[in-house]
């Protein structure tokens, strides 16, 4: 019923998480109102994207270069190694700017119900960059759930021998909760971290 | 922050109406997950979307062509004239597949405020086309509002002199509505077109 490169628009815009019929359509004709301009760039970055990004051949943050901005960047603190489970990560990581040291992105989680086994997620890479680096701290920030947990204990193991501080991000109540709406996992994980008023 | 193709990708999609900055940063990510394929498609797709649809020469209907498929349908019942405020209507109405008359498309509705006049609407198109063909009906399929009240209005006193009957779609309560939610608009409609039960 639609003009053919209307109904591809729609099938297009359907690539995209959480983007149903409906709101394929809406966006799919609200593109026949952009200028040229804004067609050529959308268009453009669409390839771009997929042609020019990978992942850092150090961290395996998404880049355009060789080495990612944060790997590049002689300023930072190496003494910290911030572990995260994916490029998304460190950009909201930086984003907050409260954390200055590397980071190491992995691909993913461990999930052996999704079939992703410990194989799976890179470590190999994690391992052999923290052999040849002098970390001394290593910060896990992943995701509060099993897999965040499992991929944590796993690594926590592999790196038994070596002396290195291992640590996680606080898992508690998030600023402005209100009690009664807190799960009982989140509250069972605040009373155990509990810290000591000083 | 983000590398650039990223950056103009997130750019891209918060052109889009109701795409704010995190759903676009969302939504940027995830062009890395699709196929080549897949992003093909897309960026030629906004690019056709542009360069390929205009309006339909007869009608206005959004099209690839030089007639719209309903246009160029000659087994649709031509006595029948529903005009509509733009192409998204007659693109609802095809998929509900309830009329089967024939389209006429508006380029919106009269709105003073906005400073659009009765001569912005294309409505000297329209005109032309009921001079041309002897149409028996014609059907206001305009959204309730004071725009499509006024635009009613107005076209239905410019053709005063014509043997046409003239109707617009029935307002009233929408179906499965509870009452204490309906709007007094609606209510004083719904009790104004009050229907003889037969």
């Amino acid at each position: 019923m639609y003009p053919d490169s209307i109904n591809s628009l729609i099938e297009s815009f359907k690539f995209l998480p959480g983007i149903g019929e409906k709101t394929a359509e809406r966006l799919a004709f609200s593109i026949l109102d952009l200028e040229n301009e804004q067609i050529d760039l959308f268009s453009n970055s669409l390839k771009d994207a997929k042609n020019k990004i990978h992942k850092c051949k150090n961290c395996n943050t998404l880049t355009e270069n060789d080495l990612c901005f944060l790997c590049s960047d002689s300023s930072r603190n190496s003494d910290t190694l911030c572990v995260v489970e994916d490029s998304k990560s460190v950009f909201l990581f930086e984003k907050l700017g409260m954390f200055n040291g590397k980071y190491h992105v992995l691909d993913g989680l461990i999930s052996p119900l999704d079939g992703i086994n410990p194989e799976d997620i890179g470590l190999d890479r994690l391992l052999d960059r923290i052999q040849k680096k002098e970390f001394k701290e290593i910060i896990f920030a992943f995701k509060p759930s099993i897999e965040g947990e499992t991929t944590s204990l796993y690594i926590k193991k592999i790196l038994d021998g070596f002396n290195i501080k291992i640590t996680r991000l606080a898992s508690g109540l998030p600023i402005g909760a209100d009690m009664e709406y807190v799960d009982s996992l989140t509250l069972e994980r605040a009373l155990n971290d509990r810290k000591e008023i000083e």
